[in-house]
């Protein structure tokens, strides 16, 4: 049975974006039985000059969006960075999930080579289709997804790594 | 050009240890120049009931360790969870290199359908070689490298996502 680059990416984004709904799930528990402004969540941070929960989740998103798109040679869907609630996060999930899920193994036959440059204010980063995965996509991803966990975990949100996992069986 | 699992396994562990390695060095840059006890920082934790600084890294090398065998199959060395410090810790992200690094792609072909079995106290998991990397390893690895680097950020050393990320070009 040969690897495909699909089967290490897109079933991978799906699994953890559904993770991250329930969490977003367990969060807005904890924020009704503490009767918290529904702003309050969404932008809690680890220390001040890091991003808010609401900008981590956004950034996990689009960086799963943005290599499905990329690795099937298709455009992404725009969506705006304007979520203040966790209902409005949960959504921008449930959306990037639409997306994501759109994506058929076939459409990645052959982006393990495909040149992918992505243009930054400061820098340019090239790479084929499996460093761009690898040493781009899959770090960042689960960085803004910990980063997530991290800040809900901190606030006293019930969460183990068992939520962070999911149901990997 | 066919993905491997090998491409997408010992590299990823390999580059994001060796992100790790220099992350405590700049861990050591912080903890000299606030004159701090060397156990204080390993000690660091996100909550009360999170494990700190030094559990993060050694279950980050852990995972990293044990996939590297797995996947391979090949016995994993012993590496008890002794450090206290971020020399010692420094010294545990090298060992575990060394023995990733061992790691050939030719011990790899056909791991992708090997079975995989995990026996934890409370549950037994079974995967492919393919659903152990994509669900098992590579997020616990990057959720204890991102606490790790967490608790770092929070404590205020000097680390941006380029230190996470590492010499991806």
């Amino acid at each position: 049975m040969p690897v495909s680059l699909y089967d290490v990416s897109i079933p991978v984004l799906t699994l953890n974006l559904n993770n991250l709904s329930a969490i977003l799930d367990k969060a807005a528990l904890y924020e009704a039985a503490k009767k918290l402004d529904p702003k309050v969540v969404p932008q809690t941070r680890l220390i001040a000059d890091m991003l808010p929960l609401s900008a981590q989740i956004q950034i996990a998103c689009d960086t799963a969006k943005g290599a499905a798109a990329r690795l099937a040679g298709v455009d992404a869907p725009k969506h705006e960075d304007t979520e203040s609630t966790l209902a409005e996060l949960k959504a921008r999930v449930a959306k990037t999930l639409d997306f994501v899920k759109t994506i058929k193994p076939e459409q990645l036959q052959g982006a393990e080579t495909r040149e992918i440059v992505l243009q930054f204010p400061q820098t340019t980063l090239k790479f084929n289709g499996i460093n761009y995965l690898t040493n781009f996509v899959l770090p960042n991803f689960f960085f803004h997804m910990t980063m997530a966990y991290a800040l809900l975990r901190k606030n006293g949100v019930d969460l183990g790594k068992r939520d962070f996992l999911g149901p990997i069986q």
